[in-house]
């Protein structure tokens, strides 16, 4: 029996790694540790972790490592205090394997306890290119890595460039597509009417079949900015008259200017048709986003699952500048005027239809399957050049 | 003023970046910051904070980071307590960039704490290849830094391919040679009795004209080896009849194993011919290695420095794997047998000449003014490919 | 000079150091230390380090070290980091003296740091009693602390009783009811409208010239009922046709649960007559109580201050249970009709006088004359019996 | 079933409990978790994690806070870390009661996680008055502690005085002296060569059948003066012709100042009839106290364990001020006259009778028993007075 150990950090590293947890679980050769921590456990964020357990997994440790003020030094201290309690929680449990799940900040944390502990690190979802503090991360916790899991041929040859063994690179698609193609396949039984479900605030028009989603992740390298960038969307979103879905930020640093910026938009009344969610299941959230109209801000789900999904995306900025994309994707600037132009395009033109970019929805599948098969792996290695 | 802020965790990266200070603090465009954590503040580690004051520095902040337990999991632990303190620290005296050295596992907490912050992190001599967890520390710095400081062409070339702009590397040399170039000048006023301006424990030899240097670090990777390694250079040099001056391992998992080991042969009576150092200053210590016939061990000072300095140079094992090696180099195995073959080789032969191989003894000068000279450096990057 | 470090974590601290500060200041012995940490650094409550700032004192470190999450066990972590944080700091800015006010979780952060560094700890407002978590933290800090300044001689008489030495216990009446006095000579001149003042949210009644303040904290070791109090205590104003002013509480264990509740009250509307502020200038704030008709909750303002000012208050539950009171308060249960029959009996009486029981309004000059003149400070203390 | 956790950061506070643990591990009600941590768990202090395993016990987890440095801020910085990861712990495996013992500084963070997240926190060895940091630490963990199983009647008395409920107060007598009934009883079969049992370093006397046994801890307090103590001590015990084992101090700050001193003197060669040990189980410590002539320094078992065996003890200084004492003890003062005074005269008179003092020998028994029979405590307590 082989100790495989999760550690999942938030709300999306869950939902990317959920269909291979589900093989992991049923495999006899595995006993599979998952811990929980930084913003996964916390009522702010929706508290991933009650999800996970309704899901059918055990919590084998729990984690609180997630330090107050939505500053960059907090970023760090995060990271410092999750190096610390990973560390114990990994010496106590004494895991065979240790993933790790893409590139938010505080993912180094896990890379670190795992590789300076010398347990085999495996990386899922490297090699892409994103800018910004995550291209940072992930691309040193696949210098950490020992095994890596990546979504396309493209991300493969990256993680070669940067000198890593050919041998040690799997491409397995992205995960996130497991999720949407049973979303996809189960589409017309999955409808749900998001308001009643899940519990938002705001505003709502008496006409929702029409909608868009919103969601807008703050960018720390550009802080500064955040608010501004908040602004810009929600002027324009404002001026369009369907009903928007709009989910609040992850707790990165920024998050309390585009909070900030929301309120004060809703404090002067300006948002009649806006309204405000947490968080909602990943495969409820994906069911929503088929039948919306476009997907609006800077997520990486408007490229990896809309990609698949065939839902027409308006992507503004820099934050997912290098990623693969597929046709579904308009890219803007922060301007009022570039996004209603880019949706006035999407109303008026054919949706598109999904592509296999990301993979076909068995990642999950593909993804267990390697780790069950691991063998011999070497915390050993040189650069390959 | 730009505050220019070094963090030194350990001696050995002091003695790599004392060049670039004295040139630094001279600078008047530049605000000095010298931080001092990790083992450069233990007693039980020659305190190196001392000898930085003594040497005219000022020390803006002290940090205790090293959490004890000779095990990996405390070496995880100090890199997360390292990034808790040096981000206050960083958010108190706001650093306009952070140097880190080298890649001892510690400095990923300068390096995390700093490009999470979005200060400016220059990393010096990255792009060299050892195996070990040195070498994943060292790249996933690189990965994280946005300045690059490297010793040599080669280095510049593998950081390069790993996707890093050109236009942000810089070939200076390896600092480490300053010193040896300084010693090298400077030998016959310079030439001391070791034993008498140095504290250490042991036995000396009544001749000892001729001597061995023996510096031998316990590879963190092969931990339950340690012992048996440091068994196999005692055997081999209790067998030489020349005075041996051994020095003690840095504080890095593993060191344990090594002191006990010693500790046996030095209670069986086994180690006649050896005397023990804690540490010595830089200059001494390559004073002392120009007067010996060789080194013996597996420390990056017989291949760098001891190339310059044209000391003959045994390297054992795997742990400087992958670094450009002179002439001065014999590698060779764990065996008594190998170890003792090189030295007869080297006594029996003329002695090697210094070679330029790691820079000309000018790089903390070329340090320092390319660091006054850095404009408008930005934080963010992508891969370059 | 002697270095004087203050240690503010919190709103309600700063209000009650306030006074002594600005004496302090300028006393030509004293070189005052002022350093910032846990909720007193978070934009979430208030950021109160920019209130200092204002307020002309520099501030010589920040420290974050809030653990998130609502849950008892943060309280603890926060504690710890903070800890960790202030040893650094201490050792950095080599305090004579270490202050630490009341009884808050995390100043025991404040008095180990001080007491096992071997920093004399001044200890303000020990030698009361409340009940709860806080009655132990306070004895607790009495335990390690070498000088107590407290409030009443009733609080003299406690400390004395633990153990401690007579001559190391000052009485000089609480800080808070400094502000009280300058906010009651002032009243007059100070009148303002808090809504025009300071941004909250909620709902506003045309007539606001009768009001009511509510300040409800959560009761840490009564978690699970802190929304049932709060409950009541909405439904009790609620049904009372006057402006409510409210409070919110700070990030205490528990402050999630009454946060919730006041959210489910407002999305079901039932909270018209009631505006939320987050926080006010304390001495706005004490000119805001003189203008009501009554404070309603259980926070110590209504003990303390309100006594003072003679302002009445309707106190509910055991959070104050032990604190010496005035005849303005009226003790209440947790129950709508018990708060209502309180306030009918308020305002069908004549308002109350203010009395001393808290001191004369000249506790921080106090304070900081008995700082001033302290002299061989034994850091050595054993029980007194 | 209760969960009782019990946390062991260093060899004495193991000895002391151990009796009781053997009695809560055999009761059917009980699901005793011992958590170990600190210097238990450590190499250079012998490592008592692995003897408690060895005695049938299982490890619940594992901890590692000990930060390094023998200053008093790394005193300071390991309760902080004590408290981040036994926080962890106590969320994870659920304790419905925590025991702390004595008066250790890192006690305090078990004090403190359990407080604060409102688990029963029962204290062992209050009410004892010592000096010193451990007389405030053992002070402020019975403010925070909601029962407390003292040694002795004078100790209840003390922690009523300080306003604890009598009722939550239990005389055990103290648990130390269970492993001297136990050595007392076997004396005669337990015997044993204690060179040849443990491996020490120092030199041996030809004829060791009379011997002296040295026990000396820093004071925290008086670092300052922590290597006059021990030269003090060594020039009295040199001058002694009889062979003298002793035992190197705790990880408390100081003992870097006693390790430095007996350096000097060993290589000096003054400690010719000087044996060095650095650890023994408990029971053979007892036995080596009851054959030597006495026992010479500060600690605590000169004062209890000596008490009821009857072993003639030379306490030195303060650091056992105000412990109640029997009749073996001699106080001296830091000269090495005295200490010889004291010596001769123990040689020249009858052997001393053991006393009840601190308890027959069933307080693990007794304290089991309690333990067992808890119920309904409450968390919540206000002074007494």
């Amino acid at each position: 029996m082989k100790n495989v150990c999760v550690v999942i950090t938030a709300r999306p590293s869950y939902s990317r790694i959920r269909s291979a947890l589900l093989y992991l679980k049923e495999d006899p050769n595995i006993n599979l540790q998952i811990v929980a921590g930084a913003s996964a456990v916390l009522d702010t964020y929706g508290k991933v972790v009650n999800q996970i357990m309704k899901d059918g997994f055990n919590i084998t440790a729990t984690v609180f490592n997630a330090v107050e003020g939505e500053k960059l030094v907090c970023s760090a201290k995060t990271t410092g205090l999750g190096i610390i309690e990973l560390s114990t929680v990994f010496n106590n449990i004494k895991p065979d394997y240790v993933i790790t799940i893409a590139d938010r900040f505080e993912t180094m944390a896990t890379a670190i306890a795992a590789s300076y502990m010398n347990i085999p690190l495996i990386h899922i979802q490297g090699g892409e290119v994103t800018g910004n503090i995550d291209e940072k991360v992930r691309h040193a916790i696949t210098k950490l890595a020992d095994v890596h899991l990546v979504s396309t041929s493209l991300a493969k040859e990256r993680v070669i460039k940067m000198g890593e063994k050919p041998e040690s690179i799997y491409i397995t698609g992205c995960p996130s597509i497991d999720i949407a193609k049973n979303a996809l396949i189960n589409y017309n039984t999955l409808k749900f009417d998001p308001v009643k479900k899940y519990n938002g605030v705001g505003n709502l028009l008496a006409d929702r079949n029409e909608y868009i989603v919103v969601m807008q992740h703050p960018v720390t390298t550009e802080i500064e900015d955040a608010r501004k960038q908040t602004q810009c969307i929600l002027e324009a979103v404002e001026s369009i008259d369907k009903q928007i879905y709009w989910f609040w930020p992850n707790v990165d640093a920024g998050a309390d200017e585009v909070s900030k910026e929301i309120r004060i938009h809703r404090e002067k009344d300006l948002t009649n048709n806006i309204y405000f969610f947490k968080n909602m299941s990943p495969i409820d959230f994906l069911v929503l986003l088929m039948g919306s109209q476009c997907i609006i801000g800077n997520s990486s789900v408007a490229i990896r699952e809309c990609s698949y999904l065939g839902v027409p995306a308006i992507n503004i900025g820099n934050r997912q500048i290098g990623r693969e994309r597929g046709q579904n994707v308009i890219d803007v600037s922060y301007t009022k005027n570039d996004i209603l132009k880019a949706y006035n395009y999407i109303i008026n033109h054919e949706r598109c239809i999904g592509e296999e970019l990301y993979g076909n929805g068995e990642a999950g599948k593909e993804i267990a399957k390697i780790i069950s098969q691991l063998e011999n792996i070497s915390i050993n290695k040189i650069l390959n050049y």
